[in-house]
């Protein structure tokens, strides 16, 4: 099947280092400047598969992307912990000093926001992209503006690194999952499922799901509740389980579409690395 | 006691709505840019409350301000649930074709994208804060920009609406919480605790801890995981509950102390609406 890969950024971004690692090969990259237009490069076959950022350290899971593969029937097939390596760079010849402006995306800043409380003088802008603004300085020969980007982007964009690795949590990993139209046919290699479902609020109800879950074998990774908000007092879970064996989690994922309400796999796929 | 709150933003923000809602009265209002100077006023005592919005439908957990409460030892001592009203509005005469771009928070933005599609020609420009944004425009009179604000901006602004509740989602709530340095010492009208508390990675184990708490009759109004990045196949839980007897809940918090590690209550308070 020939492989093109829907990204979120353009190249030197941190979807494109995943995009890069976890496909052998591929045929081509849509760079795609929003979540949303990502979804679309895959609705309209434009591309086979996308990288798709999920949940962080920091933030948490990133809810609108589950919802956005909820919504347009996506399917999880992989996915991937990058650990994230931010960099300051400018143009070249520059120092720290000469910084007035750091651009990033606002969770780049959020990761370095220790690090710029040593550089009162430099102020914290919000952009898009962490690549794109990279390379929007190096097209400009932007003098004393930075930007916080990965050492691809440096490399690919020509910028000088002033201070490499500036994130605040040395072990910061964001997970990301490989959506396509379709499940993976074989279930060879899967060991690891994305569920959503719905409960009645009911005292116990959830304890009672995850007593099954245990008693099927299955490892609870993740879990998320939601309040509904059309309807009130119905609550829904998004739930991460991880198992040896594909047989205890079909005799699970039965039991558990009879237990919940609007039961959905949102991906059935295989638990790589963490 | 004198209440001083600090709210996130400038005057007719959501955070400014939320403390005219809750507190019948108050000395003064603190405007603060970030929700970390907003912590900073409480810490300083410039303030003896604060307003934060801690989870919306939209991304769920505002996972940054939980550690926010949590790293600063703050005490949640109440909660509100505020509908979210958003209004496109521009500086008086303008219509809809005029305007350009559109400023505003990037949750804003996310929560009327589905208006905005039937105005291809409108440009979407991320901004800190709503009111922040609706002052700035009225303040330099920008023509061909506007804003997405509540209708208090409005007023307080001088601007004009051009279009009513653009939000795609009509009940979409946004939940705040009232922060301060010490728990409220009456128990009198507690029925909620938020509570975070960790877990070996052990099949099972959270399906134990939840049974526990339907036991002592507790209701599970939200939980959420985070993988502990220090830690390994350590998981750190932040859980809500609600109960009718105080006395339940404090038998129910003196297993879970046993039962769990860095078990810590974040806040006991009234539930009052939802």
């Amino acid at each position: 099947m020939e492989k093109k890969i829907a990204i979120q950024g353009i190249k030197g971004s941190f979807h494109y280092q995943v995009a890069l690692d976890y496909f052998d090969e591929f045929q081509s990259i849509d760079e795609c400047m929003s979540f949303d237009s990502l979804v679309e490069s895959i609705l309209t076959n434009k591309s086979s598969h996308a990288v798709m950022a999920i949940e962080n350290s920091i933030v948490g899971s990133i809810i609108p992307n589950y919802a956005l593969i909820d919504k347009n029937n996506l399917k999880i097939i992989g996915e991937y912990y990058h650990s994230v390596h931010h960099n300051f760079m400018s143009i070249k010849g520059q120092k720290i000093e000469d910084i007035l402006e750091v651009h990033s995306h606002p969770m780049a800043i959020l990761q370095c926001k220790e690090f710029f409380k040593n550089y009162p003088h430099i102020k914290l802008v919000e952009d898009k992209d962490t690549a794109e603004t990279a390379k929007r300085i190096h097209d400009n020969q932007l003098k004393g503006i930075g930007a916080i980007a990965s050492k691809t982007a440096a490399e690919l964009y020509d910028l000088e690194i002033l201070a490499a690795e500036i994130q605040t949590i040395n072990n910061n990993q964001t997970r990301f999952v490989i959506i396509s139209k379709n499940q993976n046919k074989s279930t060879n290699e899967v060991n690891k499922a994305s569920l959503k479902f719905e409960l009645e609020h009911k005292r116990g109800s959830l304890a009672t799901v995850l007593n099954v879950m245990s008693d099927c074998k299955l490892n609870l990774t993740k879990i998320q509740s939601l309040p509904k908000i059309e309807t009130p007092f119905q609550y829904a879970f998004f739930v991460d389980i991880t198992f040896d064996d594909y047989k205890d989690y079909e005799k699970g994922k039965q039991i558990l579409e009879i237990m919940t309400t609007h039961f959905k796999v949102l991906g059935e796929y295989e638990n790589k690395n963490q």
